[in-house]
C-alpha cells in the first residue's frame, strides 16, 4: 500500500494579530507534527514567503491560492463577505466548496469566516444558524459546548438547534450514542434564568435528545451532569475565556512555585494538568455548515494556529462531517414535536 | 479603653442545602474567628440549638429572633416575600432596617433575599435596581464583577447603574479613587458584542466614570485592564462560577500530584495559589440596598458560611455603607449627561 492520500487544508494567510508571520510559523510546525498534511496558503502571494527556505520535510507541501483582500476584524462581517469576494474567508471557502481543500482555518474574524462558509458551503438540512462548538476537556470527560461566539443574541430557537447539532456531533465525534444535554443557565431548578432560557428548556425537552434539564457555569469544567452544554455564543464565549483565563493563571502560578521544587516535581504537575491546558481547545470547529471549518482565537500564537490546522486534519480523518449529517438526519427523523425550522424566528429550512 | 462594640450579624437560619446544621457550624467558626462577633439567628428557636453546648469562648455570643415561614429556593422569590411577612429574610432585613442588626447574612434563595431587603431597606438614591457583587482575586489585584446574579435578564441601563455602583464601591471598599470600569463582552472593539452591550457602551462613555471600555472573560481572572467589570446577573453567573469550577478542578489535580513530593513542595504550592481560591470570594454582597447584605451560594459549606459573616462583618467595621452613600452620591452630582434613572425602562429614583 502507498501512503495515504493527504489531507488538504486551506488556511487564511491574514487572520489573526499576528499575520502573515504566526500563521506561516503555525502552518510549518503543523507540517512538521503530520507527515500527511497538505496546506494551502491563501493570501497574497508576495506574503506568504518564510524568511528561510522549508526544510526538507516539509518542502513542496504547501501551496498559495492568491487572495487579495481581508474581512477585518473591525469590520461588519456580513457587508466585508458580501463585498470582497476575493477575500481570504471567501476564497478558502470556495476552495472547501468545490473540492479543493478538505478543511478551512482562519484565525481572524469569527464573523467574517462564518459568513463566508455559510454562503459558499450552505448549512446542513433543517438547520438555519451555525454554531461554534469546542470540547472542553472537564474533569469528568469531554464536555461538548456550544455556542462560544457565533451569534451574541440569545433566542429559544437557536438554543434547541444548538442542542440538534451538539447531540449528533457528541455522537460523530466522541462516539456517545445518547449524549444527555443540558441548558447552561443559573440556577438548577426549573424556571430558574432568564425568558429565553424558560421558552428553551421547554423547547429541548421536547426534541428526541436526553435532555437533562438545567447547569450551571461549573458544570463545564467538573463535567459529569451533561456531555453537551447548550448555551448563546455570548455567555459560551465569556465563560470560556474566563475558564481559559483562570486555568493559565493558575498554572502559571503552580509553574513558577514548582520550579523551585525540582524538575521531576514540575514534570509530575504538568502530566497532571496539561490536558485541561486551554490550548489543547486551540479553535473551535463551525458547526452545522456543510464543510469542515475551524476558527481560531484572533491572538492565537503559532503552537495555537498549528493545533487548528491539526483539529481540523482529525476532524476530516475521522470523517466527522459525513457522520454528523448521518446523525443529525436521524436525529430530525425522531423529530416528531417542535419542528426546529417552524418555531418563532427559525424560517425555513436549507 | 473598653472592647470595641460587637458587630451584630443578623443570620438566616434556614438558608442553602444543609441548613440548619452548616449554618450553625458556620457561626460558630465566624464566633471563634472573632472575637467583636454577635450573631443573631434568625429562624425556628427549636432548631437554633447546636447538639453540644457552646464553649465558654462563643457562650453567649448569639441569640434567637424567632422567624416560622422560609422562602424556597424553588418558589417565585417577589411573591413569597410579599406573602410571608415571618419569613427568615423578611425578619433579618427588617432587623437591619430597626437597627437591631449591623448586616444581614443569608445562604438560601438570591431572590428572596433581595426583595427582602428591597422592600424593607430601600436602594440607595439614584438606583432603580440592586446588583450582586464580588471581588474577584485576579493576577494583578482585585477585580470588582457586578451582576453575578441579582438580575438575569440584560438591559443597558441597569449596566450603567452597575458602572456606577460598582465605581463607588470600587472607591468605597477599595480606596481606589478613579476606578476603570470596562462592559464585559465577546471581541474587544468597539461596536462588538450584543445590541444591549452596543447601547450600554454609549451609556458608559457619558457616565462620570473612567470608562475604558469592551473587555472580555479573561480579563475577569487576568485583571490589569479594569478595577470594575459590568455585565449582566445571568453571564455574571455563570462566568463566576466557571472560573470557580475551572480552579477547584486545577487546584484539586496540583494538590493531587503534590501529595507525593513532600510536604513543603505542597506547601509553597497553596501558598502561591490560595489568595486566588473561590472560597475566599464566599458570598457576594448586594450592592446598592440601603444596607449591608451577603448572600452566599445555595450550597455554602460551615466554611463558606463563616466567610460569609466574616466578609459582612468586615463590610461593617470599615464603614461600605457609608462610604460609598458618599462615593456615590459625588458620582451622582458628577452626572450631567444620560441620568441613570430617566433612562429607558430606569424608572423613578427612590
Amino acid at each position: 500500500m502507498g501512503r495515504p492520500v493527504p489531507i488538504r487544508i486551506a488556511v487564511d494567510l491574514l487572520g489573526g494579530d499576528g499575520a502573515p508571520e504566526s500563521v506561516l510559523s503555525g502552518v510549518a510546525v503543523a507540517l512538521r507534527r503530520d507527515a500527511d498534511l497538505h496546506v494551502t496558503l491563501v493570501g497574497p502571494p508576495q506574503l506568504a514567503q518564510r524568511p528561510e527556505p522549508d526544510t526538507h520535510d516539509i518542502a513542496g507541501r504547501s501551496t498559495v491560492v492568491p487572495a487579495t483582500q481581508v474581512v477585518g476584524m473591525d469590520e461588519d462581517p456580513l457587508r466585508g463577505v458580501r463585498t470582497k469576494l476575493d477575500s481570504t474567508v471567501c476564497v478558502a471557502a470556495r476552495l472547501v466548496r468545490d473540492g479543493a481543500a478538505d478543511a478551512m482555518v482562519s484565525i481572524g474574524s469569527t464573523g467574517a469566516a462564518m459568513a463566508a462558509t455559510v454562503f459558499n458551503l450552505g448549512l446542513l438540512a433543517g438547520l438555519t444558524r451555525a454554531a461554534l462548538v469546542v470540547t472542553v476537556p472537564s474533569a469528568a470527560g469531554p464536555v461538548v459546548l456550544l455556542d462560544v461566539g457565533a451569534t451574541a443574541a440569545p433566542a429559544a430557537d437557536r438554543l434547541a438547534q444548538h442542542a440538534m447539532i451538539g447531540a449528533a456531533y457528541a455522537t460523530a465525534r466522541l462516539g456517545i450514542p445518547e449524549p444527555r444535554v443540558g441548558l447552561l443557565t443559573i440556577g438548577e431548578e426549573v424556571g430558574k434564568g432568564d425568558r429565553v432560557r424558560r421558552h428553551a428548556a421547554a423547547l429541548l425537552a421536547a426534541l428526541p435528545v436526553a435532555f437533562v434539564g438545567n447547569v450551571e457555569g461549573d458544570d463545564v469544567p467538573r463535567g459529569g451532569r451533561a456531555d453537551v452544554i447548550v448555551t448563546d455564543g455570548f455567555t459560551g464565549n465569556i465563560l470560556l475565556k474566563g475558564m481559559e483565563g483562570t486555568y493559565a493563571l493558575l498554572a502559571g502560578l503552580v509553574a513558577q512555585e514548582m520550579a523551585q521544587h525540582g524538575e521531576s516535581a514540575r514534570r509530575a504537575v504538568s502530566a497532571a494538568t496539561d490536558h485541561l491546558h486551554p490550548e489543547r481547545i486551540a479553535g473551535a470547529l463551525l458547526l452545522g455548515v456543510n464543510g469542515v471549518v475551524v476558527v481560531g482565537h484572533g491572538a492565537s500564537s503559532p503552537r495555537a494556529v498549528a493545533a487548528c490546522i491539526a483539529q481540523a486534519a482529525s476532524a476530516v480523518r475521522d470523517g466527522v462531517l459525513p457522520r454528523l449529517r448521518d446523525a443529525l438526519a436521524a436525529l430530525m427523523a425522531d423529530r416528531v414535536v417542535a419542528p426546529v425550522a417552524s418555531l418563532p424566528g427559525g424560517g425555513a429550512p436549507r
